[in-house]
């Protein structure tokens, strides 16, 4: 018997998942709990145990040769420590650690979820056969991970990638994380909603003003509502720009909540890139929708546990 | 006799020099002209063609055992053509096979100019021993390349790193390379100069009134030098931190006619990137001034010249 599985966990600030995957990023078996975010780091760490002991249970388990974990963050995949800006009571908190107590002598490899997301997308989604891409999620936050030369480069910290905190606004409006103008501060679902509201719109009564809500309103021609994911989509834009500037892309995969808006986001996405994107080697990037949903987390922390490297070989990709 | 040297070539809009580099990056040999940049495309290959034929006369030529070409942007490294926004008589023109004509079987690589100062500072100047390094050049333009897991990080094309042609204000005023609010828009000496005279500076009567002479006010406390000073320093800190964002840095190294300015650039910049660098990966990045001065473009050339990928294992490095 061959160890030809890999666990794969994703640890959001929602759910906590954990799949057994084969070598064609198959997903045999999961399991899942919502994450007690806001309980102390004991019961958090509880959530991802009760999980993976879970899969432990599978009669495949035995096969499985690795551990991967995809981790909202910050992370610090050097110490094997997370700090995720959506559960308080871990800072520093030595989830590795946590994990091998469940999973043994297994070999354990740590990332950013937008890592995971990337190396998920590359290795069975939109972005497979790019050697260079950046896959987005657009969502409640923004986040991001970055495919160069055909590997995942996820830094020596495993946060590489982050492109929903970079400043396309230098004078604009404080950011959550100690900065001014960053994409998410303009582009999230949360500030669409927010700047749709102060400028005027409102739900339909008994609607929540979400950014689908929005979205919905955009489709059928509000201005205000259109507005709100022009400007969205201007900011995805310019950081999407910078991106492909610094390193170089193909591809630009884009997921997440916001992305389900369709053309209300992506038209006014690229024709935003006609403007920011303007030198000859970053015209025309290609802006695609992710493919693999809400499965892209647990698909590329797979992907990732086979090697312990920042930049690694896309399992089943070896020689493309 | 062994095949030890390498013929590097650096082209800019002003001069194009040409040199022997040694394995330890010691230039043992050179040869200078000016670009006649407004020229016809025949006559600006003449000055290249100049420079490699003086170096071919040194008794060591035949130690030579590659080319290393470093030339202004854009350039197509997969073509080995060059489009220099500075020799307007070059656009898609196949330098690599106009050197050749010159250097004959010796291999070839071309890469921005940006990358080749990047190997420069990465092989023998500031940046040497760490793994993921940007390095610019803040000038009359502003370009940069990056140095990522150890290798240089150049891209397909050979342009990657160019953080001159970043938006960090996507409002803000249309730039020469047809996007908006871009690094270089902001903080190059060019409009440094522009705007101290727009706001107001002027230089001392019989002074040009260059970014140097603003620079010089600045330490003398003139209010709208430093504040053209202070202005440049933030969209430079806002680039930074938005490439240590997506790629993890641990050291930038800034290089260039308004890096001379010393601590009226410098200490602006660094209290810049406590805003723009807020999450806990990207804090307290060290920013150290560059080294090599107008050697880096020649002795990364170097480099370079010792791989035809586009990542490629410094010489000298191996294994660090």
């Amino acid at each position: 018997m061959s160890l030809d599985l890999v666990a794969a966990v994703d640890i959001g600030g929602t759910k906590v998942a954990a799949a057994l995957v084969d070598g064609d990023g198959t997903v045999l078996a999961r399991a899942q709990r919502p994450t007690p975010a806001r309980e102390p780091a004991p019961r958090v760490l509880a959530a991802v145990t009760a999980v993976l002991t879970a899969l432990t249970a599978d009669p495949r388990w035995p096969r499985v040769g690795a551990v991967g974990i995809g981790s909202a963050g910050p992370v610090d995949a050097r110490t094997g420590t997370v700090s995720p800006v959506n559960i308080p009571a871990w800072r520093d908190f030595p989830l590795v650690a946590g994990v091998r107590a469940t999973t043994g002598a297994l070999p354990v490899t740590l990332v950013g979820d937008g890592s995971a997301i990337a190396a998920g997308e590359h290795w069975r989604g939109a972005a497979r056969g790019h050697d260079n891409a950046l896959c987005m999620v657009v969502s409640t936050g923004v986040g991001g991970g970055l495919v160069l030369g055909g590997r995942l480069h996820s830094g020596p910290t495993g946060n590489a990638g982050h492109i929903g905190h970079i400043s396309v606004d230098l004078d604009g409006d404080p950011c959550a994380c100690g900065g001014r103008g960053c994409v998410e501060r303009i582009a999230s679902g949360t500030h669409i909603a927010a700047w749709a509201q102060a400028s005027g719109w409102q739900p339909a009564p008994g609607t929540a003003p979400t950014a689908a809500a929005v979205a919905a309103d955009a489709r059928a021609g509000h201005p205000v509502a259109r507005a709100a994911y022009d400007r969205s989509a201007r900011a995805l834009a310019a950081g999407i720009a910078a991106t492909a500037t610094l390193v170089e892309l193909d591809v630009v995969v884009v997921g997440g909540g916001v992305s389900q808006a369709g053309d209300v986001l992506f038209t006014p996405l690229r024709e935003a890139l006609h403007t920011y994107a303007a030198l000859p080697y970053v015209r025309g990037i290609e802006v695609v929708p992710a493919q693999l949903g809400t499965d892209a987390g647990l698909v590329g922390a797979a992907a990732v546990c086979h090697s312990g490297s920042d930049t690694f070989l896309i399992p089943g990709q070896a020689g493309n």
